[in-house]
């Protein structure tokens, strides 16, 4: 999977990915309307918006863009119905050759997280396989260690597929557990937590190489800590990030630009509200131009990352 | 959600829950048979499996346990509908009057911890409310500190929900980052990660506290790790303990000793396979039994712990 979103990266010029974490909010009243005649106030309703959004972004991205991110939880709060929208989104973007990270975070014991696995390996019943997620990778959480990544290596190695796992996010309260002084002094100055965690990702990576010269175990690190970019890139030379916080969160370019390596890959920057829900942000655009709006503005982020 | 629980664990005078995490290989060949013959060999299937074991246990548990942790990776495992499944069990479980803890660990940035924190508030369509997961109370994880726990706290105090949030797990490799040692000395001892999450959890936890000494924020506290149980009770006064590890995963009752309260109270331990798979262990029970299997394990566990 690292290879192929290299691979992807490189043919469209774009080291980007568009979150798509889609709110009630942010969709169209059109769609809106339609859905609520065919399905009543409902989750299914509300799943079909959903992927009538997804479905008209993917196909103003796909050719642009190289990956996609789903954000489970904006799913998962519709139920069953948000689920299977999440899963519906999933399989057309893969149907438009779009890479797609399942923004999952899991984290759990062994055989749990051997069952979470099933986002990348699927599921056989009875000798029959079903790839019911159809993921190319997930986001991982590393709070209990190796046990809540091991059965993810497997499928990396053996299907292709991909990991990212947390090591320093964006949001604020990140640095009430993310940045402890941890460890030995080193010249007098403790290492933080989210360092360790970055030696961990740098040390499972080994597991999973691609050939490419980077891993297909990834690391989430947040784009408003750009001055600590430099830093983690020295310890997980090998390591692809996957950097979330770019446009709504605060992030810009100059702060994601530690991130990359010397011949600009390694990284791969996220945006979704800036993207997906650009239509209602300027006026030149009204309902029907969603997909429009959201071209353009992937096409503006890629060229602020390029500069 | 906590005072009831508290009341339930008093009134069955049994402070356990059971782990409601079934695998297709602990199915009754009953139900198997059943399920494949009326579904085929279909992820549907499964959860119909799923869902027909889970009532057999809950008919048989409902009156001597208080209260279900159904894992929600095992029920995920079969895409959307392994979530049906997930769901129809905790629907079935509330209507037997038991307590629901949805063991998912989820963990993210506010606005997305927000979209999670559905699990125990619900949704809202067009002015309608649906409760769509319906569960008691969740697990949480703190790798991104307190954003990811605010959202969950209105539903405590609003709706009389629960949180758990993970502090220090059993697993092995949970010692890779939670027994990083970090902050200042103390005596000469430097303080283990978890320890300082144990001290965010108990700050948490003023926002929300219940009737009964306990917070509704409450802590994941694996049993395995006995001998550090009087420290954390030390730091966590009115936290409640959620232990799993018992039986299968290792731990025993001496070791959860210490994470009762002087009154015998503060503190639910897990079991999930040495109960709900109990049948298959002892050949006096057929696949017609697994329930009575399950109800004897219960009492077991119960007076383990309680002696």
């Amino acid at each position: 999977m690292i290879d192929r979103l290299i691979e992807k990266i490189d043919r469209t010029g774009n080291p980007s990915v568009v979150g798509l974490d889609p709110t009630y909010e942010m969709i169209p009243e059109k769609i809106k309307k339609e859905m609520l005649g065919l399905y009543g106030k409902t989750p299914k309703a509300v799943a079909e918006m959903f992927i009538a959004f997804n479905k008209g972004l993917i196909d103003s991205l796909y050719d642009v863009v190289p990956a996609v991110k789903p954000q489970i939880a904006m799913y998962e709060k519709y139920g069953v119905e948000g689920i299977r929208a999440y899963i519906e989104t999933i399989n057309y973007a893969k149907e438009k050759e779009m890479i797609v990270i399942g923004d999952i975070k899991r984290g759990d014991i062994a055989s749990t997280a051997a069952a979470y696995a099933a986002h990348l390996e699927g599921v056989y019943i009875e000798g029959e396989w079903f790839d019911l997620w159809n993921t190319d990778a997930v986001t991982l959480n590393p709070y209990m260690g190796f046990d809540a990544i091991e059965p993810f290596i497997k499928p990396c190695n053996e299907r292709d597929k991909g990991i990212f796992v947390l090591v320093k996010t964006s949001n604020p309260s990140s640095r009430e557990l993310q940045e402890l002084k941890v460890g030995e002094k080193s010249l007098w100055v403790y290492p933080w937590l989210f360092e360790e965690t970055a030696k961990l990702v740098r040390k499972w990576g080994k597991l999973a190489m691609g050939n490419k010269r980077y891993s297909k175990v990834g690391a989430v690190v947040g784009a408003t800590y750009g001055d600590i970019g430099k830093k983690l890139r020295k310890i997980m030379k090998h390591t692809f990030f996957l950097v979330p916080g770019y446009g709504a969160q605060g992030g810009k370019a100059a702060d994601v630009r530690d991130f990359f390596d010397k011949d600009g890959r390694g990284c791969v920057v996220n945006s979704s509200r800036g993207i997906i829900a650009a239509y209602q942000k300027d006026s030149r655009y009204g309902d029907d131009n969603f997909g429009d709006a959201a071209r353009v503005a992937a096409l503006d982020m890629k060229n602020d990352i390029r500069g």
